[in-house]
């Protein structure tokens, strides 16, 4: 596609399969997705930066017809008929009681809970750095030589009700999983230039 | 240090850059980053999926000694040292403003510009796209050899105010970029287990 970008570590071939070749996927094959691939995608992402080591970042994998056809009425029209086909659908949600870890995941500051006692403050560090996981994520599909079909067209108050409900989890993007039938798969569209998103002082 | 993941394509090698051996880095080498780098990272993470293409994300990178002068009071107390002392920093933002390129970005979807009319499902659309892309940013980093540190540790209104006035981007998150002098890294800490972050239905 385009040329390899030589002033990267990452050989041409790694950036073609997490960026430049990979696409968002609307049709997936038959072929389905082990929980094995699932488990090497976290035992990779896992290690990705989160701020004071919070992870809040919570993923819940939907697999059976019964609970895909309880997500359905809860996404865009245009979502749905792609999403009861997938392989895998992934809610990606932040914890917003990701503090109640952190004397375990952040052991050598004994304040990091306290420092999110504020709810406010909380929800929008549990929310901030749960998106950072979610490109991460993304990218992390990628590697399994899976693709990745994220959605943000989805009613946020209707799949936490529905699948959450027990949980402190808001709902922040939803993704398919599986391997790509690419007759499915717009052409690609522009991006922008590197002077439309970049500026140095 | 931890056994490659063999379930993934991607090579284990690229895995230890990318997440397994990557660390956030607190203290840099006097090695420079060059604006080569800088577009080469651009030119790969520019690939990322967004909602609509909206790529909303926005780089800024504070490089001059006045202009690292003028950040370094609205970041918190632990994050100016390695600040001030680090090759290049990049302020990321969401664009709010990010819906006049979809004619150009979306352009089978006339509709699209008029779909975020409304202020506050933008402003919302512009943060969650702009925090993924910010994820495949920190991914980019590493993978053209560089170490990343992110900081959500600062004042987000003084930020906005001294660098973004006359635009609508609002600061997410500061990155410091440069090779690591891995004297200044902290220990790993620990992650969660798969079972407290993933369930299946």
């Amino acid at each position: 596609m385009t040329a390899t970008v030589a002033t990267l570590t990452l050989p041409g071939e790694a950036q073609d399969l997490l960026f430049r070749e990979a696409r968002t996927a609307n049709a997936f094959t038959d072929e389905p997705v082990t929980d094995d691939q699932l488990r090497a995608v976290h035992d990779l992402v896992k290690w990705g930066p989160t701020a004071m080591n919070s992870q809040p970042l919570r993923v819940l994998y939907v697999r059976g017809q019964d609970a895909k056809n309880r997500l359905a009425p809860h996404l865009a029209e245009g979502n749905r008929a792609k999403t009861l086909a997938a392989p895998v659908t992934a809610i990606l949600s932040a914890d917003t009681d990701f503090h109640e870890h952190l004397a375990t995941t952040f052991p050598h500051f004994p304040g990091a809970k306290a420092a999110f006692a504020d709810d406010a403050k909380r929800t929008e560090a549990a929310r901030t750095n749960a998106l950072l996981q979610a490109g991460y994520f993304i990218i992390g599909v990628r590697a399994a030589g899976l693709a990745a079909g994220p959605m943000s067209g989805f009613d946020r108050e209707g799949v936490r009700r529905e699948f959450l409900a027990d949980t402190n989890h808001q709902p922040l993007v939803i993704v398919n999983i599986g391997h790509p039938d690419h007759s499915g798969t717009h052409p690609r569209n522009p991006r922008l230039d590197y002077s439309e998103v970049v500026r140095t002082v």
